[in-house]
Formats: structure tokens, sequence, C-alpha cells
């Protein structure tokens, strides 16, 4: 099966960036080491907290501790069919010890440096991500590093001010699935001030999503009225949202992003 | 005075990321509507956690308005000077109003949703940036959106589930600057597991950073003996820190994103 970003490797960024879909299912063909380097440089070379680079990138790469990464990823099976598993962190340890190195009192033990970590962190994946899809590798995010932080923690060794905060999946790809749907552009850009959005206007803005042939499908498979339900329903339910927003919060407090 | 990414047109996704500086003087040339477009455009299409696309982007360019956003990010001159600012925001409010609109109960005014719409967020602003330099345009980020979240918040109009997390100055370049430096890959990269840092490995990780020429400058300015010390006396002292920590805490709380 041909790779489907092997057509892309002509175009120009902004093309690739229109191109993108999380790709899910992968071959068993490995990542060169000089590739996967170049990948990890490139995500090196975004922009960064002061030039501070207070993040840490994961390499998961040996069989057994994907098999172990997937249970931390509520058992999605691309964790361990992928070959490569990369998980972004903030880190504020290395900062710090360099800092304790020379007699400098560090002050990064707080929540503002987490955020500014996780911003480090995820403007990292994403030249990843880019750079791996113009190799013609695929890749998809795993939201789940954030719920299940802790776990992820103890499996990866990550000392206190060390937090997951997002991992993609990389390899070839071996399925070709099609772009999904955006929301119109007016549904997210607002000029000058925040629009607020009146029913009819979120009516308008939603048309074409319930419309889709996807939801139409979901809709029958799930038993429910509307797109909107399946979401507060059955994907991402208050009480899970609820539980894993105290969750994640323990951690950052275990980790030190509290004064600690 | 050439563009300095002009010479990048004819360059594949990969070698764009590594040519990435940040641009902090821009000419007056504007940016085409079409354009500004086709760049926000290019941030939609980045992963969204289920698709639901939980954040928004505004956009200023109105002169009067980013004299007065300067203000929020510390009177940083190219706030008012670069033709666009874009503000990206975490935003469960256009998803909290659809569920309603159809009578399903929305579970997203808490901590995780937060993070989900960051993550969101900050992956299409990279990927409008890398659309910017591609079209020849310079971009910078700034970190102080969340450091004066609220401040933001009221000039934008902001509602309840809405939380800028990042903002980039968007804009034609009237300077060239150096590439900046970046610590060795394997400062940032475990693999496996993570790998505690000695004082000696921390040494040989930063000796290239504490040598540089900049860095020999920058002591001499600030009359200090190492690196470290003026990013924790000068740059992020640590009372600083602390508060803005406790400030953005307590925005997001305003904001509704600790089940409010």
């Amino acid at each position: 099966m041909p790779y489907p970003y092997e057509n892309l490797k002509k175009m120009n960024p902004t093309e690739l960036l229109f191109q993108h879909r999380s790709i899910r299912k992968y071959s068993s063909k490995p990542i060169e080491p000089t590739l996967l380097n170049r990948l990890l440089e490139a995500g090196t070379r975004a922009s960064t907290t002061g030039n501070m680079q207070v993040y840490s990138i994961i390499v998961t790469q040996d069989q057994e501790r994907k098999d172990q990464l997937k249970k931390c990823h509520f058992n999605q099976a691309m964790v361990s069919e992928a070959p490569v598993v990369l998980t972004f962190c903030a880190d504020v340890n290395r900062f710090n010890q360099w800092c304790k190195a020379r007699h400098a009192e560090p002050g990064y033990n707080n929540f503002l440096w987490f955020i500014n970590g996780a911003i480090d962190a995820i403007l990292a994946a994403q030249n990843v991500c880019i750079a791996a899809e113009d190799a013609g590798l695929g890749i998809c995010y795993l939201g789940t590093a954030t719920y299940m932080a802790d776990e992820i923690i103890e499996l990866l060794k990550l000392p206190h001010g060390v937090v997951p905060v997002t991992a993609i999946t990389v390899g070839y790809p071996s399925e070709t699935p099609d772009l999904t749907d955006r929301l119109p552009l007016e549904a997210v850009v607002h000029h000058e001030e925040y629009s607020p959005y009146s029913t009819e206007k979120i009516n308008a803005l939603y048309h074409e999503k319930e419309n889709l042939e996807l939801t139409k499908k979901l809709l029958e498979e799930n038993q429910l009225p509307n797109l909107a339900q399946i979401f507060t329903e059955k994907r991402y339910k208050k009480t899970d949202n609820e539980f894993f927003s105290e969750k994640f919060m323990k951690t950052l407090i275990k980790q030190g992003f509290f004064n600690d």
C-alpha cells in the first residue's frame, strides 16, 4: 500500500498543513535513527519561552514499554503498533539544576512555569509533527497524556518538575483516511472583539458538521438525537471531565508546580 | 530592505522550520485579507481534541486597540507596530452554547478542558506561524498573554469560558536576526526513560550557551557572574513568577474553568 503522504513530498509548507490527517494505523517499517533525530531537532527550532527550552521529549521505541504505555493511553492500539511514541513534557527540572549549579536561586516551581513549559512542549510537538509528515510519516496526538499523567510519570521515570503535556505516535501510515471536517473559519475567528454567539449563529455554524454522513452514522450507532449529546453522553462526560481535572491537578501539585 | 524570508519561498517544510527566527521589527506593509484568512485556515487544520475546536482566535488590526494591547504585553513596541496581532484562546464557551442549544448537558467548565483548549489553541497558533513564514511574513510569540490574561480579557471582551493562552505578532519583517542557539539535542531528548542530569552533564550541555558572544555581552551589561543568574535575578524572578502564577490561576477561576 502506498504511503498517503508520498505525493506530498513536493508540497510547500502551507499545502502540507492543509493535508494533515491523524494516522492511527502504521506499517511495521521502522523510522531511521537519523530521520528521527532530524524530526526531534526540527522540534527544538520552535519558539521557546526566553530561549529556556523548559520541556523534554521522551522517545519510546522498546516494544514492551510501548505495550505498557498503551495501557496509560486508554488501550489505544496505535500506541503499541507505531514504531515510535513521543511524550512531550513541561520540564523545569533541567533548568532548575542548571541554576543551582550556578548559585542562582531558581523560581520556576509554580503554575506559570507549568504553563510556559506546556506551551514550549506543544510548539516543539507540532514542529515534530510537521517535519514527520514532510518525511512521509503519519502522526496522531494522544490527548490521554494529561488524563493519565501520573501513570506515565511512573513508567517513564519523570522526576519532580516534569509532567507530560501531550504525546504523539509516529510511523509510516498504512491507512489513508479522509480529511476531517472543520467548523467554518468565522466560527473560531473574531475581529477586534469576541462576538457572542446567538442560537441562530450556532445553528448556522454547526449546520454542516451536523449533517455530515459521518454524523448520521454516529447518531444511528449511538441511538442519540444529536451530535452534541454524543459528546456529552458518550465521549467526554461531565463526571469523567471532573475526575480527570482533579487527577491532573493533583499530579501538578505532586510534581512541584505549586511552589513545592 | 529585502524580507529575510524571501529566499525561503522555495524551501520545503522541514527546511522552513529550521529557518525560524522571531521577528520583532516589521515594515508598514499590511497583510492582505485573503492571505490572513489563509493563515488562519491553516491554523484550523491542526489536530484538535475530539475535533471539537475548543479555541478561538482574536484578530487585532485596529491601531488604537493594538496600542492598548501593547500595554497588556509589557509595552513591547512590536505589538503596536505589527500590522496584525493574533490572540489564541482556550474556548469552551462556543461548545457549551452548542450543547445547550441541543439539550445536551455540557461538562467542560473544568481544568482538564482549559488544558485541552490550551493545547488546541497552541497547535493552531504554530500552524498559523508556519504558514505565515511560508508566505514571507515574520512572527513573534508573546508569552505575556498569560501574565496579563485578565487585562486582555477585558480589552477583547472575552466571555466566561474563554481565556488567552498565547498571542503572536505577524507582519513583513524589517530586520534579519541571526538564528538563536539551542541546547544540544541530547539535552532535551530522553530515550525510554528520563535520564537524570549530573552536574557534570549540566556543565557539558550548557557549555556552548554559556560561552556565546551574546552571553558574554549580557554578563557585562548586567554585571552578573553567570547566565543562570541573569534569568533568576533579572528576567524571570521568583517573586514575579509567583505573583503571575496566582494572577493567572485567579483568572482561570473567574473565567469558569473550575466547575463554575
